[in-house]
């Protein structure tokens, strides 16, 4: 657990259980796999927002817990259908579950946390929570798709980019920051703060995750660097080196081209670097990060508001 | 449209059009993609059993058109994330979402469509919809992953079999049949007949399926014989014959073998054949046919209860 969530220590440790017990009942295969998923750990960052956004009005675990779980499991299965390869991209970025139970155990094992989750989501009266989270699931779809389509695309555009990245992370988290209040039957005005929170917060957040995807070390973020130029996804500090290197086209050859051995990627990773690629999505990232904070200012002072705060203020300075 | 359908004509037009609708605004490789697979056609047979289950009360098109499209789109999910192929599979037997767009791309329009039937089932007042659809995508992917468990096991026994087509097919087969008739405000007993008789049915459709899968001509069923086999799915005939065939010992070494060529696929099949294992699959299959019709026999004699019986019937000889 990050030491900022100290204050939702017990709902987090509830969280754990509860998510075993989802998974209690299932068959070996898809309890062996799914325990694998829950161990290899994450950050609950999604339930986290949960509960904080749920703590500023009327709040009680009973309340959200159920919300909360789907939260995470929603996630895993994303995360698990992240996990299928095409044969063409398998060779040398074999991520988790696929590698050890393939293609079609992830396919399905996805669905089935889906599916799980959509049993706790029915358990709420108010069907907007539903409605909500099925509107997301179709826009982190088309944000997956959309990227997917742009693989190898040197003229993508901001544009494509912030679009991909607000459907594929920015919406569900938006989700996650403001659902619970919503269960928990805040008013509008305190549960529209947090949405907007939440939206500006998960683009800061994918745009960093897509900044460490380039210059942290591979042991911390468990993933080879460069795995996104391996497979052909255009990130922001790569459009902006793309544009502005005074090597682009050396640059714009290795992600065309078909060698992406370590070697390349390197080359590749030096000359964005060295292009300010980082510190424009740095500065793009620390701006949504400052939106972020702005849209809490008027929530009441509970613990609950500072946290958030240092939510943010920790996306800023994670990169470096 | 089967032959079968006339009396749904116009609702399975109105279908056509609706899902032509949902998919209308996507972007364009989801537009595509799923262009592609509204074309490819399919019989529409969860939505007609949502039609013909619905018209036993107070029927009217607009209560059921949403869940209509809705199972639809569940079910094309569903055949685009089957056709998530691992990479060992993937070289004899390629299916064609994937052969076109990749493992990638099928993984997320299958959520893609996925997320867009949460959409439409969120619509209906009754959430007793929504937990049952939930329900039945847990036991899908659960009869999924005990089948992939299953494969290339030669202990495989009955109750293996029936449990992973009970998930797989017949529980949805099932939802498809009796759901619209909770959308028109039917009564339990009513219902209950259909859910029940939708449950044989489909635990027969999927027999035959498996049935085709071993004699059916390739041009009639639109893939190559004994893929399920190629496959190491094991089912109903093969487990027969892997128990009484003379030449038993034969037959478990090509299923367990590397070589699943052409030659050896075709001999698996013919041991299968002249075991009886074929006589007997059918004989189950028609024994759950007769429970359907039994089922729905006090029904009130509207015409879609002749239709339904139709389609039982129509079940029993398909394979011939």
């Amino acid at each position: 657990m990050l030491a900022i969530f100290n204050d939702i220590k017990a709902e987090l440790q509830m969280l754990e259980n509860e998510l075993e017990k989802t998974l209690h009942d299932a068959d070996s295969l898809i309890q062996e796999a799914s325990t694998h998923l829950i161990n290899a750990g994450g950050k609950r960052l999604r339930p986290a927002f949960c509960f904080l956004g749920a703590k500023f009005h009327n709040y009680s675990p009973e309340r959200v817990m159920n919300l909360a779980v789907a939260l995470e499991l929603i996630h895993m299965a994303s995360l698990v259908h992240d996990d299928v390869v095409d044969s063409s991209v398998t060779r040398r970025n074999i991520p988790t579950v696929k590698s050890i139970w393939g293609n079609k155990v992830s396919s399905h094992l996805g669905d089935y946390l889906f599916g799980q989750s959509l049993k706790l989501i029915a358990t709420y009266q108010n069907r907007d929570i539903g409605k909500t989270l099925a509107d997301t699931s179709v826009k982190m779809s088309e944000g997956e798709i959309a990227q997917l389509a742009a693989v190898n695309q040197m003229d993508q555009t901001l544009k494509n980019y912030f679009y991909s990245i607000k459907g594929k992370t920015a919406l569900f988290i938006s989700d996650s920051c403001y659902l619970g209040a919503i269960a928990c039957g805040a008013p509008v005005r305190t549960w529209q703060s947090l949405k907007k929170y939440g939206n500006n917060i998960g683009m800061a957040f994918q745009i960093t995750d897509d900044i460490m995807d380039l210059v942290a070390d591979q042991k911390r973020i468990g993933k080879p660097v460069g795995s996104d130029l391996r497979q052909g996804v255009i990130t922001l500090p790569v459009i902006y080196a793309l544009k502005n290197s005074n090597r682009k086209e050396e640059l714009g050859k290795i992600i065309s081209g078909n060698d992406k051995g370590i070697e390349m990627i390197e080359r590749a990773c030096e000359i964005i670097i060295s292009s300010g690629g980082i510190e424009y999505a740095d500065e793009i990232a620390r701006k949504y990060v400052d939106k972020a904070l702005n849209e809490i200012k008027y929530l009441p002072d509970v613990p609950a508001k500072s946290t958030l705060e240092q939510v943010a203020e920790f996306i800023k300075i994670r990169n470096f």
